[in-house]
Formats: C-alpha cells, structure tokens, sequence
C-alpha cells in the first residue's frame, strides 16, 4: 500500500464497543469516575479493539535511529557517535528504556532508518533510507520521496510487531533541533515558544540552537499544511518514521503510546497527515522540554506521569504500558454492583436491625 | 515498644548510602539527571536501605478498615454498610486497589481496626479497637488511649508485613470528612481549603459537609501541636492507624507509598508525630480532593501520576510501586559510560577518520 492507501486505511473507534464499555464502568463497584484516567483508557482500548475488555500484556518498543546533519551547526552537547553507540546499547538492554523494558518483559525493536555509519550489531533492524540527513540549516534534510519512505518504513515496521500495545521512541543526536523546527512550523509558534536545551546546553549554545532552526526554516520555507514538506525539509528520518509508526499502529487497530518532545512531535505530524490517528494515541510522561506541552495541547492530551525525565530514547512508554495494563486489570478484575454483595443474608440482617451496639468496644 | 519508644527509633536516611547511589546514577550512561524522579527515588531507596541497588519487587498494601460515626451527620453519600462489603471484597480481587494488587502481582492485608459490624471474613485481620468513632460533631471521636492503640497497631502490622515496599490505603465510608478536619487542624488552614465532595456529594451536602467539620473541630478543640490529641478527637480509627503504618515501615527501614487524600493526611499526621518519617514516603498519585494539595506542600512532595483517580482503597499504590520498581530497574540495568563502548576499534576508526561519505544514500 502507498502512504495515502495507508492513511486512508485509519479507522475512527468503534462507537459500540466504546458505549458497552461505558456501561460496564458505571457497573463496577465504586464512585462513577472515582478511577479516573484508568476508566477512559479502557473505554478508548474498547473503542481500538473492538472489545469491552482487553489485555495489554504484550508490550512493544518501538526506537528509530537516525542522525541529523544540523549537528554540524553545534546544536548538539553530545557528539554524534554516540547515536551509533546508543543504537547498538539499546539491543543490549543497557540505556534508559531498553533497561526499562527488560525491567517489564516488554519487547524491543531498534530500527535503523539513518545512521551516520554502519551498524555493527544485527539485532539492529536495518531499514537505512540514508546515512543522516543533510544539514537543514543549508537546505532540505532530505528529499520528499524519502521522507515518504522513511514514513513507510514506521508503518511497516509498526504494522509487523506483534503486540497489544506499542510505543514509540528515537535515538538521534540533534533531534530535538529537528523537532522544534518541525513544530513551530505545523503548530505556527515562534521557535523560542517550542525549542528547549535538549541534553543540556550552554546559554551561549541555546541561542545558537533557536538561531539556527530560525535560518532553517528561512531557508527551506516548509508549507504547515503539508505534514511531508515540513518533515523533509526541516525534520529527519527518525521523526518521519516516528510518525509511521503511529499511522502503522492505528491503521492495526492498536493503542500507541508517546514518549517526550520528539515522539510528540512526530505524533503531531502524524495527526496532521492523518487525523483519526488522534484516538489511537496514549501519552505517557511530561516532558522537560518546554514544546512538549505546546505539542500536546495541539492534540489535546495530557501527560499522566510527572517523572520531570528528558532521556528519550521512548523511555516513559514501558511506564505508560503498566499504566495501560491496570486500566484492562480493573475492567476485567473488578466486580459489578451486583457480584460485590457479600453474605447477602447477613447485610441484610444489619440493614434491618443494628444487631450489634455501635459503639460496643471489643 | 510503647509508641514513643517507636518514634525514636526511626533514624535518618544513610547519608553515605546515598552519595554512592549518586555517585553511580552520574556514572550511567545517560545526560546527567535525565531520568528525573527515577534517579531521585534510586537515591532516596539508597539511603533507606543502606544499599546502592536494591529490589522493589516484593509489595504490599496495607488497607486499615473502619466506620466513623460523624456519618449520622449525612456527610457521605454512601450507606455505611458499605465499608463493611467492600472490606470483605479487598480480600477478594473484587475491588479498584486490590484488583490492581492482583494485576501486579502485590500482597494485600486488609486489617479491620474499626468496621462497625464484625466482619464474617476470616482473611480480614482483626484488630478492631471499637465498633466505629463516635460522632465527632458531637464529641471526641475515641479516647486518646484508642488512639494510641490504633496507631501501634498500624505500626506492627507494618513491622510484620514482609515487603520491600509498604503502601498505604483505607476503607471506610466518612472519611474524607475526618482527614478534612484533622487536616484543617494540623495545617491551620480553614476547613473549605481542605474539604471536597469525597464519594460525590450534592451542593447542599457538601455545605453541610463543612459545617459539620466545623462544628466537630469547634467541639472538640484539638491541641494542632498534639497529633494523638487531633486523631483521637476528630479522627478516625483508619486514619490513626494509617498514621502507625507510616511509621512501622520507616522504623523498619523500608519506603512506603501515599495513595490519595486520606493516605496523605495520615502521613501528615505521622510527620508530625516523627519528623524523619519524611525521608521514607513515596507519593503516588494527585488525588482530586482539594486538600491533597496543601497535604503533599506541608510534606514537601509532588506526586507522580496525573489519574484524576479518587477511589481510595491504596489504589494509587500499586501503580506507584511500579514506578519505584523501574528506578531499581535503571539503576541496576543500565551501563556505565565506562561499559558503553561498543567495538571500540571501530568507534576509533570512525572518530578518526569518518570512512563514510556522510549523506551517502543506501
């Protein structure tokens, strides 16, 4: 299928299975809406699946590597190899979220679709569309018919991971340079509203990174009402794989979940470029990065772990997965009004009468 | 030990613990303090354990059950038989806390320190103190002798509960109406910055809520430099407990997790009662009640989950044990810079001479 078979292919909820969900919530044995958040993710799983209860046992990572040719305008504090380093550490369970993942059984696929060099590791799936973008401070980061394909391969990708529920993270030293341009281009905000300092700049160096996305945007003039134009002119291949892997992922009929700035800015691309891909979507924690909340207010959600994290790499999803996980536990779990009377004789007996003295002390 | 006695032997966290546990977290193969609150809680667990790494897999809630006589005043919603009903259902998977216990594989001990009825479920641990408060619009709720009793008795079933990790919960119908007055007090804040609707109440009842608070409090007139005092005269035999539990578990040298509005006016109370308790409390989730908030800045702590949850029960708990799990699991999991490398050779030979052309397509 092409991209625009693919979005297409996106259904809306199923409205049914949403309403007998719904109705079950208010028959479980507690204060309607005392769960919370855990209520409506298990009313938006029945509206994915199609079914009023679910399980999220099967939880998959998703990490796209890539590198940004805009880190030769220093707009990175780390240097680039390390995306090659951490790309292969993440198969190794030895980052932040592949150690997390270990943690929760949860699986991992690390995809490269544009590191800088050769993977030295075939645990890494090798979906190259190039080695790193081009600088998007001189011109395009890369040419529309690869941005579509690097979007393609998310969807792939995403559509062959057999799981209930997946996540999607990055690993791409200057990706949240490209994220920042990317939305303050699709969400028309002024660059300083949704660029932060990413792993940790100097002031003098933060300038320089707001400076930088300013001239590329300058330069290459992205249309905001084209998701692709704006990804391959001032994006990278991590973001527009990012962006697959949501469409690839609603277009299965499965929950996916946000990890930190980059992978909401690739959800944003996706909603733009397909907007039914909104219902599929599950936050997890909020992020430091200050366009992090502009992001998700643009797809109006919020964050439901305050864990102040900036790591990446999809670090908040296996968090969000158990989260995801306890929703489906208290619907299946839980008893209606009906099954939670105990002893009925009994109650019925202290309905009546107050056989024992209130107050009798024991 | 008599209470005092308990008191005084919960020390401060191993200050030399932590510094390692610090020292490591810098190590790890990540920007410094990427990981937040994970890196934070693998610090704070340091320094209660004694130990750099340690293991949270082994949790447990505690749920303290028991009835409160203001509800002859129409301050909940809910008949008050039901704290009996749902004290039985923790025991069974049945309810929102421990149908998440059962998800996550947690223990459960459900203690009943004050049920008015006695309860015909023998995995329910007695240890009632009385058969409900008394109405504290009225008078004192127990003696300052039930108090002290209720408040070891949480001590010593947390002393005797096996666990890595303790959490906190309750059960009883007209509480949120006794942990608003003990609140009010303890804070000096007036009773409508403390009070909400609890279970859900009408306008009219919510007034009368608060009035009813007020009056117990005017009553009463409980000493706010006397915890024990404000327990037993506007308190309850959950709340007191829940304050012992606090306690126990820091004396035992383990962390112990706030749930919601109740939890975290029973970890107040503790706080009071034993200033290092502090150092030993995990919050979990931003209850909905107003007086939360005020609760968590007296103790200094945010919580960690955004749920819009208010069941109670320690519903937050097992959620939250997770969290503290995955901080084990970073620390423990995760490489050092030193362990990063990968193929070193190789790394050098890129560093030295980049053999790619970089932007080469595949």
């Amino acid at each position: 299928m092409n991209l625009q078979q693919w979005i297409d292919s996106v259904g809306p909820l199923d409205g049914a299975a949403m309403e007998a969900a719904r109705q079950r919530q208010a028959m479980l044995a507690k204060p309607p809406g005392s769960l919370g958040r855990l209520e409506e993710l298990s009313i938006q799983l029945a509206g994915i699946t199609g079914q009023v209860c679910n399980s999220m046992d099967k939880q998959h990572l998703l990490v796209f590597a890539a590198d940004n040719g805009v880190v030769a305008e220093g707009v990175a504090s780390t240097p680039q190899v390390v995306t090659l380093q951490q790309t292969v550490n993440l198969t190794r369970a030895k980052t932040g979220a592949s150690a997390l993942c270990k943690h929760f059984g949860c699986g991992i696929t690390v995809v490269d679709v544009g590191v800088k060099y050769d993977v030295p590791e075939s645990k890494v799936l090798n979906r190259k569309i190039a080695y790193g973008t081009r600088n998007i401070a001189q011109g395009p980061a890369m040419t529309r018919e690869q941005a579509e394909r690097a979007i393609l391969t998310g969807i792939e990708v995403a559509r062959d991971t057999q799981a209930d529920v997946l996540g999607v993270g990055e690993m791409g030293i200057g990706n949240t340079t490209t994220s920042s341009a990317v939305l303050s281009v699709l969400l028309g905000l002024p660059v300083e509203e949704v660029t932060g300092r990413g792993g940790g700049l100097s002031d003098e160096a933060f300038r320089n990174k707001k400076e930088v996305i300013r001239r590329a945007i300058r330069v290459n003039n992205p249309n905001p009402a084209d998701a692709v134009d704006v990804l391959s002119k001032v994006g990278g291949f991590d973001l527009a794989a990012m962006c697959g892997a949501f469409i690839g992922a609603a277009a299965t009929r499965r929950p996916v979940v946000i990890d930190g700035f980059i992978s909401v800015a690739a959800a944003v691309c996706a909603a733009r470029l397909c907007p039914n891909v909104r219902e599929y979507l599950v936050p997890s924690h909020a992020s430091f990065e200050i366009g992090y909340a502009r992001a998700m207010e643009d797809l109006g959600l919020q964050p439901m772990l305050l864990l102040g994290m900036r790591l990446g790499e999809g670090s908040g999803c296996p968090l969000a997965f158990q989260i995801l996980s306890a929703a489906c536990g208290v619907m299946n779990g839980m008893a209606t009004f009906d099954q939670a009377g105990i002893n009925d004789d009994y109650l019925e007996e202290l309905r009546q009468g107050d056989k024992f003295t209130v107050e009798k002390e024991s």
